[in-house]
C-alpha cells in the first residue's frame, strides 16, 4: 500500500505530494475488464504507470461462449475468470469492483456510484454494449438478451424451466406455446443459441421426460433481413449455415421484423408465433456511460472516435471495443467482436507504453483474420483469410481457436474436456436451475 | 404418455379407469430428491410401481461439499446433477418440479402450490431441513445459512464481496469489521466453512489485492458448547481439529452463545465482535411441510416416526432423512447426515419393493460406519469403525470417500481434477460473482 495508489483524487491532493512522484508515474484508468480493457492493461505490465481497472463484476468473461452457458452445456466457471487473478502478477495494476457513473474530462476524474472520484492521467473506456430493443424496453421482460453471466443463467432457467413446466402441465388444454422457443436476431449469437436449443430439445433431454415429448418442441429463428448472418459474413456460407440449422429442426424465418413481444407470443409484421419462451439477440447498444463523454455518437450509442481511438479534444481519453465506432478501410464500421476489441486494446496499450503524442500516433488498422460461428454441436462455418469452411472441419477449427483464446490454463483444459464429453456422450453436464422457478 | 401417469388425482378419476390398472401399479410419491428420496426411488427401479419424485429444484445436491461452493473452490455443476438425469433410465419414475404445500393423509393426496393434487398409494416424505435461528428469523438477513446451491452462491458473494469492498474503501476510517468473518456453529459445516475462509484469506488470494492485506482478515468460529463438533464426534479428535483450525488462523470461541446478529456485528453473552460478514451453521429445523403431517414433532420440528419409519396410524406414509426423528440403540437421535438418509432410503425402498405389511417389517437399524470432517485444504479428522485418523491421511480418506459418493461419473472425475489442481496449485478456480454487488 503506497501513497501513489491511494484512491483519493490526485488532483485534490497534489499539493501534498512531491511533484516527482506525480509526474514519474502517470495513472491509467481502464473502465471495463472485457477483452479490450484487459488487453490494454496487460500491455502496460512493464510500463512505468499505475493501472486501475474498474469493473462492475469481478470477472473477465469469454463472451463468445456465453450462449453455451445459456444452453447449459458449460458452467459459468468454465468461461470466466476473476480479473484479479488475471492481473495477479502485474504489480502495477489495481482492480476495483465498482460502477462508474460519471466521467469528468476537465477534472480528469471518473466518478463511482458512491460519489467517490478517481483521478486519471489517461483514460481507456472499454465498457462494451448491452442489448437493444429498438425503443421497446418493455420487451426485455419477455425476451431477455445475453451479455453477462447473470443473463446466461437467467436464460438457462427459462429454457429448462419451459420443459419442466410443460411436464407439470401435460395433458391440460390450451398452452400451445409451452414448448415453442423464439430467438430474435439471426446474427452469430442468435444462430448459435437457436442451434443449441434445438439440440437440447431434439437430442440431449429426449429421454428425461415421461409425459411430454421434447422432440416436438419448436425452435424459431427470426431475422428482419433477407438472410441470416447479415453484415459481413460470406453469403454462400450463410446459406449453408441456414441449411444446417434447418436440419437441426430450427425454423428460420427471414424478412420477419418483430413488432411486439408478449408473455405468450412474439408478434411480427405478418402475424404472431405462440411461444412462452423468447430470447433476444437482435440489437446492441453501447453502455450508457458513453453519453457522458459528450462526443458524437452513432445510432447504436457508440462514441465516434479519432483514428487513434481517442476523443477529438482529449488525446488522453480512448474508447475501444463495442463502445467505439471505428470504420475499416472501406468506410464500414468494424463489427462488435472480441478480435476487434483485443486489437484495439493492444494498440492503445502501445501508445500509452511509449507515451506517443497524438501527432505521432499511426492510425488504428484492424487486421481481419476471419470469422466463424457454430451451428449445434459439431457443425460450424468459418472464413479464415481466403479459406471458407463449413461442417465438421469448420467446427474443429472453431473449437481449436476458442480453446486457444480462453485465458488461463485451467479453463482451457476444462472446456476441452467438457467438449469431448459432450461430443462423445451427448450429455451436457451443467443442466442446473439454481434459482427457484415460479411455477404457476 | 399413458393414462396411469396422468397427473390428475386417481381418487377422483378412478371410476373411469379399469380397476386392474389401478391395483396392479401402486403409485409411490416421494417428496424430495435428496439422498434419502433419491435412494428410495432408485431402489424401486425394478418394482411394479409408478414412482413420482417431486422436488422444488431440478437437481440432486451433494450437500456435504456445499461449503466448498460457498468457499469458491468448487462450481455448482461439480456437486449437483439434474434429478431427471439420475432417473433417466428408470422408466417407472416421473420427476416433477414443484412445491408440495399440503399432505392429505385421508384422501391420500399431496397438494402442490398451484392447488393441483397428486394421489398416492405410498408416500415418502424426504424434505430435509433448513437452518434454524432459535426464534430469531430476523438474524437470517445478516447471517445466511447454507443448505441450497442458491445459499452457497449467496454466501460466496458475501465472502468475496467483503474483500472487494475492503479494497474499494481501503484507507477510509471506521470500518473495523470489513475483513472480519464470524461463523456461528462449531459442527462439521461451521468448522469446514471457517477453515475454508481462513485459507482463502491467508493463502489463496494473498497476491490478488493491492491496497488491503488479506492475511489480516480475522475468522471467528463461535460455538455455544464447551467443545467443537459436539454430539457424537470423538473428543480427542475434536481437540485435534480445533488445533488444526487455530493453526490456519481461525479464532475458536467456545462457550459462546450468540445473542444477536446485526449488520456490522455479532453479539454474544460476553460482548460482541465487529464483523460485516456473518454466516450461520448453528441449527437445523425440519421443513415446515412436516407440520402438515399432524404427528408428534421433536424440538427441531422433525416427525417422530415408528420403528419402520412410518407414521403411527398410516403405515403407507414414511418420513426419512433430516425430516425424521429416529433414535439409535442407545436412545440418542441419529444425526442429520447423508449416510443416515441413504440407509433409510434403502430400507423404505425394500419395504415398498416387497410390499411388506407393517406387522412384518423389521425395525430400521442404522449401521454406523464412522464420521469425518475436513479442516482447510489438506487436513481432516475421521472415525472409521475402531480407527481414528487426523491430518493428511484422514484428508486422503475424506477425498476418496467423497469422490466415491458423488453420483455420476462426470462429476466424480471433475471433482477429482479440481481437487488435484487445488492441491497442487493452491488456486481455486470458481471465484466468480455472478450477481451484481451493491456497493455502498
Amino acid at each position: 500500500m503506497n501513497a501513489a495508489k491511494d484512491l483519493k483524487s490526485r488532483t485534490v491532493n497534489s499539493s501534498s505530494e512531491s511533484s516527482a512522484e506525480i509526474f514519474s508515474k502517470p495513472r491509467v484508468v481502464i473502465i471495463g475488464g472485457g477483452f479490450g480493457g484487459l488487453t490494454a492493461a496487460r500491455r502496460l505490465r512493464r510500463a512505468p504507470v499505475d493501472v486501475f481497472v474498474i469493473d462492475r463484476t469481478n470477472h473477465h468473461l469469454f463472451q463468445p461462449l456465453l450462449y453455451q452457458v445459456a444452453a447449459a452445456a458449460l458452467s459459468p466457471g468454465d468461461i470466466a475468470r476473476p480479473i484479479r487473478e488475471v492481473l495477479r502478477h502485474q504489480g502495477n495494476a489495481t482492480v476495483l469492483l465498482g460502477e462508474v457513473t460519471g466521467i469528468h474530462k476537465q477534472d480528469r476524474t471518473v466518478e463511482l456510484r458512491d460519489g467517490e472520484r478517481i483521478a486519471y492521467d489517461y483514460l481507456v473506456v472499454a465498457t462494451g454494449a448491452r442489448h437493444h430493443y429498438f425503443g421497446h424496453p418493455d420487451w426485455e421482460r419477455h425476451a431477455p438478451g445475453i451479455k453477462t453471466l447473470r443473463d446466461a443463467i437467467r436464460i438457462r432457467e427459462r429454457i429448462l424451466g419451459a420443459f419442466e413446466k410443460a411436464e407439470r402441465s401435460a395433458g391440460r388444454d390450451g398452452d400451445e406455446g409451452a414448448l415453442s422457443f423464439v430467438v430474435v436476431g439471426g446474427g452469430p449469437t442468435g444462430m448459435e443459441l437457436a442451434g443449441a436449443i434445438a439440440e437440447i430439445a431434439h437430442q440431449t433431454i429426449v429421454r428425461d421426460f415421461r409425459r411430454i415429448d421434447p422432440t416436438r418442441a419448436k425452435v424459431y429463428l427470426l431475422e428482419a433481413d433477407s438472410r441470416i448472418l447479415p453484415g459481413g459474413f460470406d453469403e454462400e456460407l450463410a446459406r449453408k449455415a441456414q441449411e444446417q440449422l434447418e436440419r437441426l429442426g430450427v425454423q428460420v424465418m427471414l424478412n420477419t421484423r418483430v413488432t411486439g413481444v408478449r408473455e405468450d407470443r412474439v408478434e411480427h409484421e405478418r402475424g404472431f408465433i405462440l411461444a412462452n419462451t423468447a430470447l433476444w439477440a437482435a440489437g446492441n447498444q453501447a453502455s450508457p456511460l458513453i453519453e457522458k463523454l459528450e462526443v458524437p455518437l452513432d445510432r447504436q450509442g457508440r462514441a465516434i472516435v479519432q483514428e487513434d481511438l481517442s476523443l477529438p479534444e482529449h488525446p488522453e481519453v480512448f474508447v475501444i471495443g463495442d463502445a467505439a465506432h471505428v470504420n475499416d478501410r472501406h468506410g464500414n464500421p468494424l463489427p462488435a467482436t472480441a478480435t476487434v476489441a483485443i486489437q484495439q486494446g493492444k494498440y492503445v496499450g502501445k501508445i500509452l507504453r511509449k507515451r506517443i503524442e497524438r501527432s505521432e500516433r499511426p492510425p488504428f488498422r484492424f487486421r481481419d483474420w476471419g470469422m466463424m460461428a457454430t451451428i449445434g454441436k459439431a457443425k460450424a462455418i468459418a472464413v479464415i483469410g481466403p479459406l471458407r469452411l463449413s461442417g465438421r472441419l469448420a467446427w474443429l477449427v472453431w473449437c481449436f481457436v476458442h480453446i486457444l483464446y480462453l485465458i488461463g490454463f485451467r479453463n482451457r483444459l476444462m472446456v476441452m474436456l467438457e467438449w469431448m464429453f459432450w461430443y462423445y456422450y451427448r450429455q451436457p453436464s451443467a443442466r442446473l436451475l439454481t434459482g427457484e422457478l415460479e411455477l404457476k
